[in-house]
This record gives C-alpha cells, sequence and structure tokens, in this order.
C-alpha cells in the first residue's frame, strides 16, 4: 500500500467509524463492522426474536436495513457526504432467528456524481448462500464529511 | 357492501391483525395501522431518536420497514401466503426525528401467481409531502393463510 | 389556463416535438405522441412482427422503450436536460403483434435536482388492462435545452 | 467437461440457438451471440444511426434490449420456458453510435421457481467501461422448452 491509498484508508475508517456511532438504528439491530475500505464495507447482524414479521421469519426490513447500513458506510468512506437515490433487493431465500448476515457492499461503477453499488447478503459467510441481493445509486454531494 | 365484499373485508382485517399480533419489529417501530381492506393497507409510524443513522436523519431502513410492512399486509389480504420477491424504493425528500409518516399500500396490477403493489410514503398524511415511493412483487403461494 | 402556464406549454410542446425530430429510434418503432403536457406525456405504438422475441410474443425491449420514450420526453418539458439514472419495469401481462399499447408518463414527485417518474403502459387505452408498469428517476442538469 | 454437464451445454445450445432464429427484434438490432453456456449468455451489437434518442446519443431501449435479450437467452438455458417478471437498469455512461457493446448475463442466485440475473453491459469487452448495471428476476414455468 503506498502513501495514497494509505490516506484514503485512514479516511475511509474515520468516516464508517464516526457515522457508526451515530448511528442509533444501526445499533439497535446489532450491527457491527467487519470490513472497511474504501468504496467497499462489509456489515453483520444476528437475527433475534425482535425482528420477526407476522410470519416468524426475519423482516424484509431487517435485512435492507443491513445492506443499506453497508452501502451508507462505502459510499461515503471517500469523505464526501453521499445521498442514497434508489435501492432495490431481491430476496432469493427466507431467514431465520439465529441467522448470522453478512452484507457486502462493493461500488460497481461510478461517474463524477453518481456511484452505484451492490451489496450481497450472505448467511454464515458462506458465499452459496445469498439470502438477498441489494443495489443501490447514490449521488455524491460537496459537502465534506470528515469526523473528528 | 354486499356480502361477498363484506366476506372479503371480514378475511382482509383477520389476516392483517392476526399477522401484526406476531410482528415482533413491526412492535417495535410502533407501527400502527390506518386503513384496512381487500389489497389495501396503511401503516403508520413516527420516527424515534434509536431510528437515525450516522447522519442524525431517519435511517433509509425504517422508511422500508413501515413499507414493507404494509406491502405485507396488503398483499395477504386474501388470505393466501404471499412472498415478496423484489422491492424498490426512492427517496425524494429526508425525514427527520419527529415526523409521522404513513405508508399507503395498493395493489396496481396482479396475475393469477403475481401481484405489483405500489406504496408511497406521506409525512404528516399530505400528498404533497411524498418522502418514499415503494414498489413491490410478491409470489401468490397456494398455502392458505387465516388466523384464527 | 393563465400566461404563466400557457408559456410552460408552449415550452413543452417544442422541446417533445425537437426531440422526436431527431429520435430515430422512437421513429423506427412508429411511436406517436398522444399527450403533451408539462411533466407528462402519454406515446403510443402498435407491435409489428419485425417486434417479437424468441417466444412470438413482443419482446421486452420494445414495451421498455415505449416507456423510456415516455419519460425521456415528460422529464425534459422543462426546457433542462434531464439524464436517465436509473429504470424499473415489470410485466403484469403478455403483449402481442397488433396490440396498441400506450405509455403515461407523469412525475410522482421531484427534488431540485431528481424528478421520479411512474410510467404506465396500457393496452388499447383501457385502464383496467395495464401490460407494464415502468419507473424512473432522473437527474436535472443545468444545460438549456430549447430547440428552435 | 462430464458427460452430465456435456448434455446441459447441448441442451443450452439448442434453446439459444432456437430463439435466436425466431427473435425478429434482437435480430433487426443486430444481436450476435458471444457466449452460450447453462445459465451464461452474452450477447453483442453496435450501435446504428438508427438507434439514437432525441439527444443524438444511444437510446437507452436499445441498451436495455441488448441486455434483456442476453437475460432471456441465458435463463432458459436450462429447456424450462422463463417468464420475465421484473427488470432494471441503471445507466453509468453515455453510449455513442458505432460502440460496440457486450452484455454478459449470468445468474446470481436461484429457488426452484425463481432466478435472479445480473447482467453488464461493457463498452469494447472493456470490464473498466460499463455502460449499464441490468438487473432481472424471472419466474420458472414448468413448460419444457427445446427446439428441435
Amino acid at each position: 500500500m503506498n502513501a495514497a491509498e494509505d490516506g484514503e484508508q485512514i479516511v475511509a475508517e474515520r468516516v464508517v467509524l464516526g457515522m457508526m456511532a451515530k448511528d442509533a438504528f444501526s445499533q439497535w439491530l446489532g450491527i457491527t463492522l467487519v470490513r472497511v475500505e474504501p468504496r467497499a464495507v462489509s456489515t453483520r447482524l444476528t437475527v433475534r426474536e425482535d425482528m420477526v414479521n407476522g410470519f416468524g421469519v426475519c423482516h424484509g426490513g431487517v435485512t435492507f436495513s443491513l445492506a443499506d447500513s453497508a452501502l451508507a458506510f462505502a459510499s461515503n468512506t471517500h469523505g464526501r457526504v453521499t445521498v442514497s437515490i434508489e435501492n432495490s433487493i431481491t430476496y432469493p431465500k427466507r431467514v431465520s432467528v439465529g441467522d448470522v448476515l453478512t452484507a457486502v457492499a462493493e461500488e460497481e461503477s461510478a461517474t463524477n456524481r453518481l456511484a452505484f453499488y451492490r451489496v450481497t447478503v450472505l448467511r454464515s459467510d458462506d458465499p452459496s448462500d445469498v439470502v438477498a441481493l441489494f443495489r443501490g445509486t447514490v449521488y455524491k454531494t460537496n459537502q465534506v464529511f470528515l469526523p473528528a
């Protein structure tokens, strides 16, 4: 890693840790950080009894929120505030209480103003056990964001 | 309302109330039911301090979950279990702590196996203050669902 | 209609007719304009033999293109160049050769920089015969567009 | 490649060639096949003058159609008829007349009834020059499809 990459990594970590510290909803969900790099963040949670829907399985909103937090963290790692424009999610498999979910967010493409992310949600870190495919488009503002 | 419509309405209410009673995550979010009809349900919540993201505004996952619950309730009102295939959401406006959000779910179109829903999320029931546009596609299984 | 509204209508018509005149692909598709108003345009085509896919029904790309043209026209009616960020489409029903399709594009919501459109594609102008539900998010640039 | 894989490959090729032979719209677009494997097909076209929109750049519907054909071919390679439920597309970059576009469709995940595909559209086969990100969800019917 050269000096420029090292600087990018330091910014990424400061941004994500600063966001996480204020993110009350992610904290309630028990979200933890698994990986933090420029434009790539992984988050994790364990599905609890208070996260189920009316059929007793994991509420889609919980899976979505895990992916959405990973996207928000990843897309802000460059130190400029980004705003989410659009998200979509599909659910290949049901998720149950006790499952450990990991959301892997990575930038697929970007322009000056927009960035396109893919977030894959895996059960037990198993690449063959995909429980959700999430995609997000964000708008990069000019506002600098660099927590102290 | 004729007898058939009356029967549909009774099924819709039993299904939604039965789902709501078990939906621990919707309960934590403080979601309440505003309207329950066949293929049309409205849900509401007030954004709390513990629902914010790393920038201090309402976490996208909260808005999504409100809409997703409305969709789940509405798409099950016919008494057959439906499974969510795909959801998408856009966020025209930011949402803050204290805002009262109402998600209005309505069926746009349906085939024998699939149904397509639109969910509009309004602030303070104001039709001109749309904070999120959500869309969902669901698959209708053959499994009957009618809580006692 | 007051003077300001009249001015908006004139701009909308100039923009859409100017775009249509250069839009070689829409011309090949036989797209015609049914309605042109600020932020609301309807387009129409008749499905031809050379528009089918490998199963002999209307290619999804044809239905998409009809809706996409309606969106492009509608979102440029204010005289500033807009760029499409994201589109999604669902297909409740199959479309056959000879069907007349009308795409009705309307703005659902907008901010200073973004606009969110819904496009509904009907068969034979029948509101109960929805063959596609399309949604588009566009970015409004500062570039003025007003054909002579 | 063992005998089972060899059989799958033969089915995939028969299905895709059979579909392509009837797909009048893909033929008009000048779409050619670059790769045909079970659950993975790549298609290609060169953008022509008659494929532009009102701003003189490639119509979004053309890029969408290239990706949609790749999805349709790929998702039918197993020899059962699939029906498209939902597609979404984003456009990181503009496309111009003369550009050569390749759509790479691959299955991301599948259940018994549904399959989820990602289609990436590249310019000049350059993995760093992504012009569109497309995603499709399909429903697998029980109807066998195996052209003679």
